[in-house]
């Protein structure tokens, strides 16, 4: 059986702010530092989605990409680029938007799609900046 | 003489969005697309300041790179950085922050101080994403 | 009078060969090379569009961007992405494919549609490779 | 036992198509899209080898570098670099070039040499545009 | 349990040479080829930090990116950039300073420190070119 | 007339220091910073050569990428690439080091064999880091 990953990358344009109305002032700026901006800041995200299964010998193809690609952009590129992501996206709301529990809400929209196309969502990878990104396997610890 | 220019690149994110108060919502739609998303979308931004002169005998240096960043950090990134460009930045105050209008006035806050530490400011480069940037000579055409 | 140079990237995929058919198979060899490999090869292009003006006082824009993306598609992508420089393009026939012949024709195609988009077209540059490419100004010499 | 993965990148600009002689053409570019463009298209592709072991306390290597590219250079890019990837490679003969096909025979190629020079193949990335590429860990599944 | 993996990027521009003085000066250039160079080359170093762990339900954080990076260049940065790999550093003394000795060393400098700011260290990456880098799990083998 | 700039990119990795004998230690720290450091540091240099002239109507070229190569790695990349600039390289004796220096020295190394090659050298770039470069067009000022 030979396991093929395929990876496909998105982006997405969005605003977004740390911050917690439960804490004072200063306590956001201590702890989230200049991403608590009260009136935002904003990033280019790039989305990485890996999908794994066996090359199929009819097309050689893992997943068709083009089909990949409209999952991505229907359930999340959509609803995210040129958003706020504390303000515009219903399956956020009350979520603190930090990279780590976006990763995890784009998991759960795109993996069932994925899986009735065929594939299986191996790994996302979400760069929010040149220096910062996160990586999620959905929960599960590869090394 | 031998006219050497040198580059330096900085970089800061920040919130906006290209809204006129005076048109309506469907006019600002339909000229601004997106990007006229009432509660902001964001951008990584990427700065590259270039800077004109003959090399130093004594240093080998047009200007000194440690003093064109300290500048470049002073005038434009600490007001820049985890900002909102339409609410935040005085001498953005008035003005649609399109990358265009945002690269003139960033011209205008470095030439004096970098014509005071011996450089000629001769370029401005701003990308917005991977696919969007503008340049800026001052208002000159070179070509 | 602030003149901004606001600069658009696409990409294509496409075939080529450099070939000539009035040329020996050895003689082909001897000048282009590995690019001479009569089944073909292929490469990744990014298309850079530079449009300069002055920025709308009422938009902040040079050209819409939207508008300049939609003329370099329809213009250029639609007839080069996926296809062969050698056979499937109309305004290339009998023309040999170097990145040098392929921008001339590229200018010829895009500057008076982006001049009634309101701009004016000051500069291309198409990369092959990560390490080949060429820019061109209309056959303008700035440097 | 300290194991340290070395990745080593190499790249080859290809022609090729998605392409089915026992469908019909409308069959083709239903499944296969712009990519099933008769006369082909091609692209630039960066080829990742990564070899796992233990640094030699000799010469603080897990395997020689200089070694691990000319096996890549020998065994893939002299045959892939320049070439059409339907017509003019033996090892590819009969399938259809998709990147995951094009994955699992360049795992084939250089195993055994990469293990001959004392190395252990562990995984390969193959990018065939900025936006799509695919990871292969010799069938394997470690996510 | 959600397990999500950060990753933050630094860099550091070192000198150094592949060099045994146990060994004849033929036999150094016959196994380190240039990078035997007695008056030494030099690299800019790209080092990626992965750290695992749950988001905090509080902050929404792995670990605070702020704190991670405030570790990084003390135990690393401070003490390589700009530095002599041979000659500078007290951790590598006697060390063959290739890639491979060197994640080892910086791994075994940051694991601590980021265990008590509350991460678990999963993965280091140290980019020494674009064709040449490691991958270090601690000497785990995940693939 | 349709004159092309077309560019080539070529690399190498070298140690240098910025560091004047005739200056104090202070002095050289004072002015150069962590580039005086005594034991060197080093860089992965990018070096683009930009060559104009209008494209044979025979081959399509403004001059054969091979032969440009050919003479940037004769000229330049053989003698600095895994050398120390301030010790291994003749071209560069008595000479600071800095980028500014080394472009206008490369310049002069290669302008004349560019030439016998049938092109004209237009503009010279050299990257010491991601955020440090300088661009060079033969002493004269284009803006």
């Amino acid at each position: 059986m030979k396991t093929v990953y395929i990876v496909r990358k998105e982006h997405f344009n969005a605003a977004h702010k740390l911050w917690r109305d439960d804490w004072s002032d200063a306590k956001n700026e201590e702890v989230f530092g200049k991403c608590s901006n009260k009136n935002w800041h904003g990033h280019n995200y790039n989305l990485y989605v890996t999908v794994k299964g066996v090359p199929s010998p009819e097309t050689g193809f893992v997943i068709d990409l083009k089909e990949l690609s409209r999952i991505i952009k229907r359930e999340v590129v959509d609803s995210l680029d040129h958003k706020n992501l504390n303000l515009d996206v219903p399956y956020l709301e009350g979520i603190l938007p930090s990279t780590e529990n976006v990763i995890i809400k784009i998991w759960e929209r795109i993996e069932k799609p994925i899986a009735e196309a065929g594939g299986i969502l191996a790994k996302l990878k979400l760069e929010e900046t040149e220096n910062n990104s996160v990586e999620y396997f959905g929960g599960a610890e590869p090394f």
